[in-house]
Parts: C-alpha cells; sequence; structure tokens
C-alpha cells in the first residue's frame, strides 16, 4: 500500500525519459502520492523533473511543488513564466499558496498575483504575507468552514456543503457569532450523531483554545502537542476568526527547530541535509572550526607563558588534552539539559540561582568521582606526587567551572532573548577548552613550587 | 483562552490545600484541561497532588494521569489500592490504558486487570500488552469506528452512533469486508455531504495508507509526517483491520526521539531533564565523563611516548590543544550530518563510498583555508619552520581523518542495526581527540628530524 523508492525504480524511470517513452514514465508515477513524486524528483536532474511535471495533472502538480524543499522548488521555478506559476498557486491551499510566493522577490510576487484568476485566492495569499513567517499568522490557511450559532443544523449543513469544497480536511467546524466572533467548535462527530432540528447554539464546545496571528511558530506548537490538537483556529485583536492551524505544518515546525537544535549543538551554523553539496556544506561547517582555530591559538598563547614551567615540568604536558576534553564534555552537558528545558518550556519554577546549586551539586558529585580515579591513577603509576595533586585539583575545579559556565550561558541568553541554542556545542567547548587549559597551568604552577 | 501557570497560582493553590480549604482549591482547578492539571502536579508534593485528585471526577482523574510524566505516575499510583487503579484505567483509552498498566510489575498488571469490570477494555489492553511499545502496536488504540462496504449511509450513520460512543476523536470512518479486511477510509466530511441512500462502496477512498503492527515507531511517524497523516489504521498480516494510531502520539514520537538524539550528542546516556534530582543527572552524565577520562588517560601515554621530543621542541605542546579540539569539532560535525540524514530517511541513493568522496571534499575545503590560516600565523609569529610546518600539515591531516572518522563509524554501525546516534558526541570527539594528538606528534617527529 506504501510506495517505497527504490534504486531499481529511478534507473527505470530515468531510462523512459531518456528515451522519450512519456506515457511508460507518466504510469510509473501517476498513482503515486505527491509526497512520493517530490521525493522522486530530488533523485534525477531538473530536466528530467520537468519532463515528468508537465504529465501531472494541475492539482497534483501544484501539491509536488508544496512537498519539494525549499531551494530545489525556487530552481524549480526559476525557468516557469509566472502565468503557469500562477496556474499551480491557485490550485493550493492558502497557507502553502503563500509560503511558495513567499519565497520570491517582491517584484515577482507581484507580478504572479496579477495573474491568479481567482480573487479570493489572490486576496488570502496578500493578506498571509503580511504576517511573520514564524508567527501563527505565518502557520495558518484561511480555508475554514465556519457556521454561525443561530443556525440549525439543516442550514449548517447546507452551509457546509457550499464551504467544503475548497477545504481539503474537516477536522472541525467552526461557529461565530454575527461580528465573526470565535465562540467555539463543532466536531463533526457531533454533527453526525445529533438530531438535525438542533440549534447549533446547544452542541457547541465553548472550551475552544485559539491562539492570536503573532502568537510565535514554537508556541503554537507547543500549545497543539499539549492539548493534542489537529486543529487550531487563529483569531484577531478583537477575537474574530481569521485562519486555522493544521497539526502537519506543526509537526514540520517541531522537527526543523529540533534538526536546528542539534546542528547547532554539532557547531554547524546553517540548515543543511547530507544531500547538499560540498560548497553548501562547507560554508555551513567552516565558522564554528574558525572559532575552534582561534581557541586553540589563545590556548597556544596562554601555554606560551607557562613555557618556563613546562620546561621543567614537561610531564604536565602529557595531561592537557585530558583536563581540556573534560573541561568540553562536562560543560556540552549542562547547557544542552538548559537549552532543552528551555526549549521544551519545562523548566519549572526554580530560579537560577536554584538551577545553579543543583548544578553545582551534580558536578561536585563527578568532580570528586573522576578526580578520585584520576588522582589513584596517576599516585600508582607517576613518580610526582606534585603532579598528581595538580592533574586531580584541576579536573576537579574545571568540572565545576565548566558546569557553572554552560548553566549560566544559556540562562542569560535567554533572559536578553536570544536564542540560548546559538551558546552550545563548539562556543561552550572552546571558552572550557581555554578556562581549563588557564585553570590547570596556575594550579600546576601553585603546587610544582610548593611540593 | 489558555492556561498560564503562575507561581501566584502555585502559591495560593498551595495556600488552600495546607488550610484544608477543599472547595477553594477544587474551584482553581476544575476547569483546567487534563495537561494543565498535570503541570500543577508537576510544581507541588505528591501528597498536595494526590488531594486535589480526589476531588477530580474520574473520567479527568484519568487523563491527568495519562499526561504525568512516567515516574511521577509511578510514584503517585504506588500508593493505591488496585482497585482504584482499575477504576482509572477504565476510564482510559485502550492505548493509554496500556501504557499506564505496562509501567506495573506483571503481577500488579494481573491484579489490576482483575478489577477491570469493562470485559471488553480488559481484553483489548491484554492484546496491546503484547506488542513492543517502539512499534505501530504499541501505539495504537483499539477504539475505532468500522462499517461494512456493503451498508448504505444510513445504515452506517446508525452503526456510527452506537460505536461513536467509545471514541474521542473521530477523524476518518474505516471501512471494511465481511472478513475485517481494511477495504478504505470514508472521511467524516465526504459522509456529510452525501446523499443517505449511496452505499459506501460507491464512496469509499481506497487509497488509504496502513501499517502493519510490528512496524517501528519511528517508520510510522516517518510516514504520518510524510504523507500528512492524523490517523492511520494498523493491520494484522491477513490485512485485518485491528487499530489506529492518531498524530497526537506520533507528535510524542518524534519529540522524544529528537530529544534523545540531542541528549546522546550532549553526552547525556539517559532521558533526563532540568528538573531531575541532582543524583539522577549525575548518573546520566557520568558514563560520558569516563570514557573522556580514559580518552584523556591515553592521550598523556602517547605522549609519555614522545616525552624526549617534547622536551627538546617545548613548543609543539603548545599546538595540541588546537590540533584535538579541530579533530573532535570537525567529526561532531561529520557525524551529526550523517545522523540526521538517517534519522530522516534523507540519505538518497548515494552509496557509502560516495557519502565518503564528497565528505572528502568539504573536509578537503575546510582543511586547506585552516591551514593555510595557521601556516600564516606560525610563519608570522613562530621562529621555527619546524613547526610551522608540522602545525598545518598536522591538521590537515586530522581535519581529513576526522571527518572521515565521524561519516564512516555511523554509517557503519547503521548498517549492523545499531543506533548511529550512538556514536556522535563524545565518543567521536575522544576518538579524535587521542587520533589527532598521535598524527602531530607523528608529523611533528618527521618534520622536527627533517628541518
Amino acid at each position: 500500500m506504501q510506495f517505497e523508492l527504490t534504486k531499481e525504480f529511478i534507473d527505470e524511470l530515468i531510462g523512459f525519459i531518456a528515451n522519450d517513452q512519456e506515457t511508460e514514465a507518466f504510469k510509473l508515477i501517476k498513482d503515486l502520492h505527491p509526497a512520493d513524486i517530490a521525493e522522486i524528483y530530488d533523485e534525477i536532474d531538473i530536466e528530467e523533473a520537468r519532463f515528468l511535471h508537465v504529465m501531472l495533472d494541475g492539482e497534483k502538480a501544484a501539491d509536488v511543488l508544496v512537498e519539494l524543499e525549499e531551494d530545489d522548488r525556487e530552481r524549480f521555478l526559476k525557468v516557469l513564466p509566472s502565468q503557469t506559476i500562477a496556474e499551480f498557486i491557485d490550485k493550493l491551499d492558502s497557507d502553502d499558496a503563500a509560503d511558495v510566493i513567499g519565497e520570491f522577490s517582491e517584484e515577482k510576487q507581484e507580478e504572479v498575483l496579477s495573474f491568479i484568476d481567482n480573487l479570493e485566492q489572490a486576496g488570502d495569499i496578500v493578506d498571509l504575507l503580511n504576517y511573520d513567517e514564524n508567527s501563527a499568522g505565518g502557520l495558518m490557511a484561511k480555508e475554514l468552514i465556519t457556521v454561525n450559532e443561530n443556525w440549525s443544523i439543516t442550514t449548517c449543513l447546507k452551509e457546509m456543503r457550499k464551504q467544503a469544497e475548497n477545504v481539503d480536511e474537516v477536522y472541525y467546524v467552526y461557529v461565530i457569532d454575527d461580528n465573526k466572533v470565535l465562540k467555539g467548535t463543532l466536531s463533526l462527530k457531533k454533527l453526525l450523531l445529533t438530531p438535525t432540528n438542533t440549534k447549533i447554539k446547544n452542541i457547541i464546545n465553548e472550551d475552544v483554545t485559539a491562539v492570536k496571528a503573532d502568537t510565535p511558530s514554537e508556541e503554537v506548537a507547543h500549545i497543539m502537542d499539549k492539548y493534542d490538537l489537529v486543529a487550531l483556529p487563529v483569531v484577531d485583536a478583537l477575537n474574530r476568526l481569521i485562519g486555522r492551524i493544521t497539526i502537519d505544518d506543526v509537526v514540520d515546525v517541531i522537527r526543523e527547530e529540533a534538526e536546528r537544535d542539534y546542528q547547532l549543538v554539532s557547531g554547524i551554523t546553517q540548515d543543511v541535509e547530507s544531500t547538499d553539496s560540498a560548497w553548501i556544506l562547507t560554508r555551513a561547517r567552516i565558522p564554528w572550526l574558525f572559532i575552534g582555530l582561534f581557541g586553540g591559538i589563545l590556548a597556544a598563547l596562554i601555554m606560551g607563558n607557562y613555557e618556563l614551567e613546562l620546561g621543567l615540568f614537561p610531564q604536565m604536558a602529557f595531561f592537557i588534552p585530558l583536563i581540556a576534553a573534560m573541561g568540553g564534555n562536562v560543560g556540552v552537558q549542562s547547557s544542552s539539559i538548559i537549552v532543552q528545558a528551555l526549549a521544551s518550556n519545562s523548566m519549572g519554577f526554580e530560579s537560577i540561582g536554584r538551577k545553579l546549586i543543583k548544578e553545582l551539586g551534580v558536578a561536585t558529585l563527578n568532580g570528586i568521582v573522576l578526580s578520585m580515579v584520576i588522582f589513584g591513577y596517576n599516585f600508582i603509576f607517576s613518580d610526582s606526587f606534585a603532579l598528581t595533586i595538580t592533574v586531580s585539583t584541576a579536573l576537579f575545579t574545571v568540572i565545576i567551572f565548566a558546569s557553572m559556565f554552560g548553566t549560566f550561558v544559556p540562562l542569560i541568553l535567554d533572559k536578553f532573548k536570544i536564542d540560548p541554542a546559538l551558546a552550545t556545542g563548539p562556543f561552550i567547548t572552546t571558552v572550557n577548552d581555554i578556562m581549563g587549559l588557564f585553570i590547570y597551568l596556575m594550579i600546576g604552577k601553585m603546587f610544582f613550587t610548593f611540593f
């Protein structure tokens, strides 16, 4: 029942296209879901994709475009005349249409819009383009079924027949009053199972969650996830219903947000995929590597200041990688727990102070265990007691410092409304590497003069 | 319209509870959504939560339990008699009921099941307990509305009225034949808008995606996300309909999976939250720190072998942090891109060989740029040409090695059906630290003998 894309399938399809066997090629793809066809486009050349695309019927062709990755779609549409693009846009849901058109330059947007015959659709798109992409307004579609609270079920059904043509999936019917203010929802289940002369007012569910158009996408995702909603109505400042958000768009928000945080903690600065070109992948990765490089140079400078001590006690250098690595690891652990708590809104009511105290507890426990292990190791295998005491003391100190720093920085960024995920990964690692080194050399200097 | 939990609210509530003001406390929570009440429980003591819980009506009390975190629920239910637990379980959807009961010991499971009056519910739960938690069977609920393909819409509506009582949300009606084999779906929209004497057969949507009960959760999530489904039917080996999965459960799967991958790349081994106790947080973090510690000891041993060289050219030690950090950063970048591609099923048809060649291109680009920078730096600021050439050559080599290793390891783990996310974070960092050090010292020995 479910399509699985194989190498053989692609080879066969490319063969048909190469030989201009339109009918055979079309037969392979005609029954596939738009999402599957988009996946196929991803595996073939853009010219081959265009060869297939003209054979699809208008609705499906438009849906395939929506399923493409943003940059693929841009390349695909670039050579098409605005009139053709307008025909696709006309067939899309308003939210998808606004997303596609929003990627164009303003000039191109106007040109495409001027070719859209359906003036209601064009108006909806213009409305939606005004909202921030990352807000409820940017996620919502204008297509929805609304009924007046004073209608009977019979009137309601009649009206729904008219409206439902434009709406793909109906999960709820929204009930409004004469001023278009959202009063509640009506589940289709209830509608099906209630006698038809009942007034809408009497079966309405008034306990409806709605969001304002400027609610950030992350909050929309959080609300729909928390309350297990499949659709969420959007209202304006006067509580008038202006659109609805469906769960599939929110799933995308949740996934993209998670991918972004994952890439940030791994030191990747833009949204990339393994199938992107080597050039794009390089550009996404080199900024953090530069920071790492400058961190390394700074570390070399610090060590230069301790050249005398390192010359006298060369064994001290042996444990530099250990200290640096532990500082980095502890820092990333601490910061990622905070970043996740902030992202999922599960910080609880502990104050920053309480968080730091708890983190101090964790760091102390970890620090004691690990320092004792390294103390034991050096006590047995090293002939220098100064080294033994330096490494274990420094390790404990570095663990405490790195965990405080890893906890503190994201919390502070969040206070100042800066995305705390920016502070994870290579930033925390690099700072902790350097600070760890500094702490180690200072402690070493002290103990080696003592013992 | 939407509840926001504040410190003031909690303080007021705790005040009422402390003074045994049941009515006042109940008034505060009675209109809240179960998810909100669960959030409140998270902020108050377990005894205070129990004080509130007994006042909730049965259905809501049961729903609140489902919304609690697994470990909180366990503590909450521990002191309750099996009979009371059975009353809650009886009111839940079968999938939630199975999840809750699945957390008990087998003995306790049997005891609770024996108290469930509704034998159909008890039977459904026992069925569901047989499935792996991380499979379609583990996600599905048994409650669904099925109609026979030979019925008319009128019969269908009559039957639905009977069945719908047990089903919270109806998105689709499933159509089966006389052998219970899934034939298709019927959208409520279509049902509402078609004349009632039509046969189901004629308006059925046969193009339905279904999964087998043993399909892994990740694949279920991938399918529902890709095809924008809000509900997915589950069938047995004979294509007989046995349950359905709803999108809200899949959103949880997607979120939990992302959180897990994030924690793994950050070096955290179990699912923890910032609100967990210091003890749990320590246990989740110390395993990777031990690996880092042993890596550090290994690094110290390797450097011990080069003690002579390091004594002669102490400046070489200065760039050890740089080399180690860059190896770690590059390795994590490479592995995270592969892990994400594997997780989102977007690997394309490039062979492992092609992936490695592209990664080689990225690494070469990054390597050339960064080595040139460090070459320039040392050329200007260092008086040793041997050092200048050693650091830049080693950096280039380490970047190439780390990116190959970071790409290769997750791909190999995936080939052997081991979760590739295990290879991210501290593992890749530690191995690359050590290998980087080794490469650096070898190259250094070579060049310092030459120049």
